[in-house]
This record gives C-alpha cells, sequence and structure tokens, in this order.
C-alpha cells in the first residue's frame, strides 16, 4: 500500500545588512519556495530578513526550527569578518564550531595547498557534526544542521546547490495551481469570489490579484489545492462566471 | 541650537501568499527601506513575510508595533476575501473595524455612486481610529493605525503613496553609504577588512559582497555609518589597501 503522503512545511530566514537596507534585491526567496514546492511538496510558510547579527540569528534559529518542520538560511557562509552564519547556528544548537574535515579537504583540493589562505579555511568552519550540502560551482559546501539547510546568499550558486538537499528531504503533498485570467476589475467579482472560497474552504486556497496589461487592468484569480480533480472542477466554476458576467478571459 | 537625531528603526511585514508561494517576486521591501533610509533616516531592522491568515496578522502585528518605532504592511487591503490586513490590524488593537467616513467619501468620489458596489465599499473599511494615506493613482486609501502604516501591495500604487506618511514620521539620523569595488576574491581581503572593521567598530558597518562583472570576479565592499568624515577616512584606508596589494579598483 502506498504511503500517504503528510503537510510538510519550511521557513526561510535571510540573512544578511544588504537585503533589510534595500542595496540588494532578494531573489532567493521566490527561487527556494517555488523549488521546495514543486520538487518536495513542502510549503513555505514564513520568511524572515534578519541581519547579520549573531544575537538575532541564534533567536530566530532556534525559534524556527522548532516552529517548522525545515528551516531554510540564505547569507552569510562566506570568508568575510560580516559572515556569521555558521558560527551563530552552532550557537544555537549549543554544537561545537570548528574545522569540518570533509569541508576542509574538499576546499583545499579545490583551491591547491599554496592558495588555501586562511579566509578560505574559514569556510571549513562550521558546527562540526553538520552534513554537507556539496557545491559544483565554487566548492564552499552548504551544511545541515538538525533541521535547519545553510545556503550561500548568491542565487547562481544556490541554484547549483539545491538539488543536493533533496536526499535529506521528507516529501510531502504537492500543492498545485490554476489560475485565470480575467479582463475586468477586482470589486466587480469579490463577491463571487468569496462564495466560491467558502463552498471549496477545505479543498481549495483562492488568491485575487489585480494586473495591468498593454493598458489594460485584469485579475489573476489564483487557486492552489492538492487536488487536480477540485481545481479542475473550481476553474470550470470560475469560466461559468466569467460567462455570465460577460467577462473576457486573457489567454496565454 | 538644533535638536540633535536619534535612531529611529522600523519592521516590515510582508503580507500576502503569492509570495511565500514564489509566485510572485517581491519588490516591496527594497523599495521602502531605500526611501525609509534616504528620505527619513529610519532603518529598517526586520522584514517578515506572512500569509494571509488573520491569527499569524493579529501576532505580528502586536509584536512588530511593539518591537519597532515604525511598522509597515504591504498588501491585504484590496476588495476581495483574501485582503484581511484592516481587519486583522483592528482586531489585534481591539479598535473598532467599520467603514471610514472620510475613506468612504473618498471612494465614492471617485468611483461615482452608480458603480460605487460593494466590493468597493469594502475598501473604506478599516480600524475606524484611523488615519488615512492618501492614494494619487487608485483612490483606495491607506491607513495609519497607532505605529502601523498600512499600504497596497502593488508597488506602483504604493510608490505614488509612500510620500503621503512623511508627515507622520519622526526623522532619524541618515545612515550614508560609500562602497569600493575591487577586483579580488573576498578571502584575499578578509582579515584586513575584519581589522578595519575592528578599528572603526563604534562608527562603521562594513559588508563585503562577491560580484561577477564581465567574467571576472570582484568584491563590493559597502560602509555604511551616520557620519560622513568616517566614511570618507574608512575609504582612504581601503584604497590604501587596494595599492599595497596591487588589487585593481572597478570605476563606474
Amino acid at each position: 500500500m502506498k504511503k500517504k503522503k503528510k503537510k510538510v512545511n519550511a521557513g526561510i530566514l535571510i540573512i544578511g545588512n544588504e537585503i533589510l537596507s534595500g542595496r540588494t534585491q532578494d531573489k532567493n526567496v521566490s527561487f527556494i519556495s517555488n523549488w521546495l514546492n514543486s520538487n518536495c511538496g513542502i510549503s513555505v510558510k514564513e520568511v524572515r530578513i534578519i541581519p547579520d547579527n549573531e544575537k538575532i540569528i541564534i533567536r530566530n534559529i532556534f525559534e524556527f526550527s522548532k516552529k517548522f518542520n525545515y528551516v531554510f538560511t540564505t547569507g552569510g557562509i562566506g570568508p568575510t569578518h560580516d559572515d556569521i552564519t555558521a558560527k551563530s547556528i552552532a550557537k544555537a544548537f549549543k554544537i561545537k564550531y570548528g574545522i569540518h574535515k570533509e569541508a576542509y579537504l574538499i576546499l583545499e583540493n579545490y583551491y591547491g595547498k599554496s592558495k588555501f589562505n586562511d579566509g578560505r579555511k574559514k569556510m571549513a568552519k562550521m558546527p562540526m557534526s553538520s552534513k554537507l550540502i556539496y557545491n559544483p560551482s565554487s566548492a564552499a559546501p552548504g551544511f545541515i544542521t538538525k533541521n535547519v539547510f545553510s545556503l550561500p546568499g548568491v542565487l547562481s550558486i544556490l541554484n547549483s546547490m539545491i538539488e543536493n538537499c533533496k536526499p535529506y528531504l521528507v516529501k510531502g503533498i504537492k500543492i498545485h495551481s490554476k489560475n485565470i485570467n480575467f479582463f475586468t476589475v477586482e470589486s466587480n467579482i469579490s463577491k463571487n469570489l468569496e462564495k466560491i472560497q467558502k463552498k471549496y474552504i477545505k479543498f481549495i486556497e483562492i488568491g485575487s490579484y489585480p494586473f495591468f496589461r498593454l493598458g489594460r487592468v485584469g485579475v489573476s484569480v489564483v487557486c492552489r489545492s492538492s487536488s487536480k480533480k477540485k481545481l479542475v472542477d473550481v476553474i470550470k466554476e470560475l469560466r461559468k462566471l466569467a460567462q455570465i458576467k460577460k467577462i473576457k478571459i486573457l489567454k496565454i
């Protein structure tokens, strides 16, 4: 008999002053969230963007690791003084922080002994009992500490590593999504959407998002559910609504 | 005598399932954070992205409004069933939720009596004692409840409204920023940066961010401080470091 999949959730901690100050536009949240849902059936429930501050990192790691099945952190695992994620996670879990032998060998092999300087050696320091997340693009590994997955802040590198998290993740129910784009304003369909949402409250989550396209306003109605069948049903109802209200649908 | 400015901080709550699911890429954080710092000298200390869920919104509003001088929320103030920010804020502060007379008149005037339907009327419902944040682009106002500023999720509309928050904000010390871009790798300068950071620890926050430009790797060293003078000093030291280490600097 096939084992029934459960709901599995995650939280994301984006660690970095440069994101909080507005200097850098975060792109990791949408990437990780999409990847987790489509590859592992894991839903992201909360994201926090926090500074490179040890106390704050410790407090949030502690809270998130209790609250969610998995925690993903990005940022703060490089060679410079402001990279304090690894040390803070070790402190949060009271695990010894030091040179991780396997990470050290990977980095020494990558740079060669003569170019393996102190900054680079720092990237081998982490909670010593962590499992590694291999990095095919720039060698310095991420690491898994209890249920916390630590990845770099640079999206192109993170992207090359994320598949290596998969073996360590228990898969959950995948959330499917279908959307329909009405050429109308939200207030014209808000009552109807509310009725349909109430009817399907157990199965489907309906979101409504205005859009602007070639000078015309519209509403993208996004339906999310673990049941493909229910999604087909609700989309049928939404098409019927468009017919009754004589609303054009954007075909893409 | 000129009154000495104090540090003023803020937290941002991004409310919306579409951001958490990864469907929509948030752009509001960097916009609001940059605007607050450069126009008001207010630093963003934490951001949370949370779902359209009443209990969760209430808990976070409660926590953030105590923790920070100001709170900015985006999203969930439109006409549809999933727009529950206004009601949740009213509940968080135990303020009556209902038709805000001034908001009602603005919307009725904008749409005309015949087109002012129930969905649109919903946008006049909010904590009844809130002050309005006028919306020159699509009329529906944001609102200020205690120290919480509620704005829409669509950046172009938010952008048109944010100047109207200014009169209600106490200004703080502006944080200035200077950066210098080295054509080298982080590990080559990490020890030096650490020394310089320690020397200026009271005045300056130094961040180090790798970049890739036309096939070459580099490090952007970002210095942030309330003192322009100290910034000039630290940039001088960084230029000297480049000279000593024979590192080229990117001129832009």
